[in-house]
């Protein structure tokens, strides 16, 4: 089943809504996906619609480095020897860079120019969950999207937190869609710089899967419906400059577009 | 003016009210402070709620370390020079860890017992803002209030990132009420564990001000209603045990007093 948070033509309040297996008709609920909910009657194009980020989180996580080419490439870079770390470190970003399918990522006027993409599987959880175990974890996901973790790699380096590194407004676009439906081992993670493929994963291919990942948190964390975590993405990336236009793709979860424009 | 969010003796559901000056009276509000309100008609001794985290910020900032004997304290242990950030690097908290006021701080099983409190003026939100201007900035304030970023060090000096040493779950007391009436410079914070003064220190001490603060963080992030911004703690510390009750005190914004107990 497939998810979306869309503002029809002419409107201006957002709604959810169910989109049909073929990505063609909306279905608008009242309610949220998350709750009880009931059609509301209307259905849409998806075509005469504009998606937004699927919804706001409550708390917005991020795995941070977890494919191992991506600390392969930071281990030559720093002429260090290769070390998967012992645990994952969780970190967050803020729901004020969430932006939708198609909207601009804007390049801040102070940016170096340093900007990267980072595709991204992103795990939406369902229920209130509280020391999960790796057997049962999975049972708390209401779903799957895709984020780009869009990075401004000089303040990275720079700064002592990641606060505008990664969290400028519209950094964080995720969509287009919820797919509840998801085998994990099958999915394949594409990234595309204008066009041309850069990336290409199998999108599990993580140091730490997504139940290792959740029972963690939850050993100290309560999740909630709505709480999202980026599963982290592999290497390459490369700069985006305006103009440009990114795609990450995973299989069955559609395809995340987004343009890159000057602030 | 002091607006606070409670659960009336045998309710479940919260609401959010006024708090008379006397500090005696709830007035109950349909809607919340944020935005569109009326009063309910229902009044409510404040002796008879239970208080609760005044709300769920969309976005939770903590500004860290934030002023000079911070600095000073943690020069002296790396026996390194004293220096002061040349600009504030704003790190994130989650909202799962939020708790009110006489809610249990929980020692998580595996804590190696070091957890420590920091108490700290919290700025709450209360006008969308992009771009402030340091002359500006407080014009986008809806009031203050009180938080404990209780913090494990062990956790905080082993881990990558501080995800469970300042935010598993009861690890952020906040409130217990938000002031919107506030002069910055004649606010005193008192830190007390089990009734004995720790630390004392003038609030608007900081490195960073808050119109400072504010006017940094939206060159790059837009502020929505409900935001918080923690913004740091002065020097000293302590350990606290299960069976502790730590209080942190703000001039005409309260007493934020939370036991401690083992998990």
């Amino acid at each position: 089943m497939k998810w979306v948070r869309f503002v029809a033509a002419g409107e201006v309040d957002p709604h959810f809504g169910s989109l049909d297996d073929s990505c063609s008709e909306i279905c608008e609920i009242d309610g949220d996906f998350f709750g009880a909910h009931t059609p509301s009657g209307r259905t849409f194009p998806l075509s005469g619609v504009k998606l937004l980020a699927p919804f706001i989180a409550p708390t917005f996580y991020a795995a941070g480095a977890n494919y191992p080419n991506h600390f392969r490439t930071a281990a030559e870079k720093a002429g260090k020897p290769l070390v998967f770390p012992a645990q994952i470190d969780i970190g967050y970003r803020a729901v004020n860079a969430l932006v939708g399918p198609d909207d601009p990522i804007v390049v801040p006027q102070d940016s170096s120019g340093k900007l990267q993409f980072e595709g991204e599987l992103v795990v939406v959880i369902g229920k209130r969950a509280k020391h999960l175990t790796e057997a049962n974890a999975l049972e708390c996901v209401f779903g799957y999207t895709i984020g780009n973790d869009v990075s401004e790699r000089s303040w990275q380096a720079a700064d002592r937190t990641f606060w505008r590194a990664k969290n400028s407004d519209t950094f964080k676009p995720m969509g287009p869609w919820i797919e509840t439906d998801v085998k994990l081992d099958e999915l394949v993670t594409r990234v595309r710089l204008n066009g041309s493929e850069v990336s290409r994963f199998p999108t599990n291919s993580m140091i730490f899967g997504v139940a290792k990942t959740l029972a963690t948190m939850t050993r100290y964390l309560t999740l909630v419906p709505g709480d999202i975590v980026w599963m982290g993405t592999d290497d390459p990336t490369l700069d985006m400059v305006p103009g440009d236009t990114v795609e990450v793709e995973i299989t069955g979860l559609g395809v995340l577009r987004n343009p890159v424009i000057a602030g």
